[in-house]
């Protein structure tokens, strides 16, 4: 099964036969607004904290996705979920309420890619029947663990990412119909020196290229063999970048090449910046808008390379540099 | 390969061809002391802070534990590795160094039997010929993050955790010599509503329980197929009172029934309370002294259920209860 050093093929073709997608006022004001399964404008979502905003979301999305793949929560084998909180607490909390055997997994704003490659595994493996995978990331309680507490009202320059508030989950089945997942390509801890949180598209765009480059290598195709090849949340500064360090490398990313970051937000909105980022960005953008084209029969075979900065408020405030990695899975029709 | 429900079988019989722990000065001084591969007295390890520490440690026992599986970090398909700490910093910043496809796992002090579940599948499921897994803690970070400055002294009550200042890793192999892996079996999150992070082996118990139960259903053993059951970190609370639910449900866990925390120190130690907690502890009890059972060809097969308490300090903050995962290993000659 093993296709080169860093790529998993899954040959039995494990399916998304649902999935679902809850965002925020300013997510839903967005380009992608109607395709969102459901636009929530109380920041709170009717609880006390953000925190707790941010756990009913990502409740509600999972269970969302498990009802439109006309399954019950019991029918889940296992559960694969993650977010950007300290110690995973929105993917732990919200596993209370469904009692299925959890992994939490990590991968900053590529949780959900490493979750899917992981679930197509299981699914593959026949290990598990049907694996629900989800991640979440709410922007008010991203800004005040990783940057200032909103009343405090500080500038940002116009490298810097919104989180997106913002959760999705998906059904992984060994049957049933919906895009299947194909392949995964897991991606190398890259760090090239930035040590600004506010640079983060740049810090993360080697980590896309990389994987990119690792997964044409190993499964011997070339970026014209791709409907899409988006990337996770590089936005307007990161995205360029990486294009010119694919050309630079002899790859054409081609006009095919996109950016989920880039695709939430008009330009246009308020204090978007250079997009979108966040665990939640990357996984209602492919869930409710990419992967609606395979379904739709628009496109055959869609790659989202997820990015993440490994970066905690801790290891800023130490003056360390930002690790980053990039997880891809390819989708097909 | 699907046994039940919760329980992966790995027919292949993955091995555990090389390990490495590494500890500090506390748990250098235990009873286990002898059983570790260094013993680092400086709590800094030589570095400016506490958290660079940590990661050096974890850098060291994962270099440690490939060289002791006789290959080198470009022979490794596959590193997966978590820890404590926000953001699962240690694990990421480690792997700057190495290079290799990197995946973060989470399950606070269950984290390193979540790695050893995921490297055994895929290593049988043939898609990683090498997989190297690891896991870490040291009290001063932890003690910074969950619970006072070190420097404030506060007082804490038996029931507490010693978190220990550990990191052990290990390679998972397809060939080779060691230990196999024959069964994971996943936890579900439980949380029976303790709040007070004083209160972590109560806390715990019942995951510890839930799991044991799935193992034994699913496998259609009983306690007295293994030669040891050691539960994570439960400790001198938590322990007894998951004996006491175990009985309760008509399972003797025997005298064979035992816990990692229990085990890194002597209960004579200065401010070692209820016994050891982390990341770490359950990493290198199990590596060090429970596998080298096995080893030595004095046990068949251990397992292993490692215990994790999924809060943050900011969900202790907000009054929320603990949420409990405990995932099990088994461990065969």
């Amino acid at each position: 099964m093993q296709t080169g050093r860093q790529t998993w093929r899954f040959p039995s073709r494990p399916r998304i036969t649902g999935s679902a997608s809850i965002v925020g006022a300013k997510e839903g004001d967005g380009p992608l607004g109607s395709s969102f399964d459901a636009i929530e404008r109380d920041a709170y979502f009717g609880e006390p904290s953000f925190e707790k905003a941010e756990r009913v979301m990502f409740e509600r999305a999972q269970r969302l996705a498990v009802k439109h793949s006309n399954c019950s929560m019991n029918d889940i084998s296992y559960v694969i979920a993650g977010d950007l909180l300290a110690q995973n607490i929105s993917a732990s909390f919200s596993a209370r309420t469904h009692s299925r055997p959890h992994l939490g997994v990590f991968s900053a704003c590529a949780t959900i890619m490493e979750a899917f490659a992981l679930a197509a595994l299981l699914v593959d493996s026949q290990n598990g029947e049907r694996v629900l995978v989800g991640a979440s990331s709410h922007n008010s309680t991203a800004e005040r663990i990783f940057r200032y507490p909103t009343e405090y009202g500080g500038q940002k320059p116009q490298t810097a990412h919104c989180t997106a508030t913002a959760a999705g989950a998906a059904v992984i089945a060994a049957q049933g119909e919906g895009p299947a997942i194909t392949e995964a390509t897991v991606g190398r801890v890259i760090d090239l020196g930035i040590s600004n949180p506010w640079e983060m598209g740049a810090a993360m765009a080697p980590a896309a290229v990389d994987t990119l480059r690792a997964h044409l290598q190993d499964t011997g195709r070339t970026t014209l063999d791709y409907d899409w090849i988006a990337t996770g949340d590089l936005g307007r500064v990161g995205h360029p970048l990486a294009r010119q360090m694919l050309l630079e490398q002899g790859i054409d990313p081609g006009h095919q090449f996109t950016d989920c970051g880039i695709l939430l937000y008009d330009a246009q909105q308020p204090e978007v910046f250079s997009g979108g980022s966040g665990p939640g960005c990357c996984t209602v953008v492919t869930l409710s808008y990419l992967l609606k084209k395979i379904q739709e029969g628009k496109n055959k075979r869609i790659m989202v390379i997820a990015t993440g900065a490994l970066l905690s408020p801790l290891t800023a405030q130490q003056g360390d540099t930002i690790p980053c990695i990039a997880h891809a899975v390819t989708f097909e029709g």
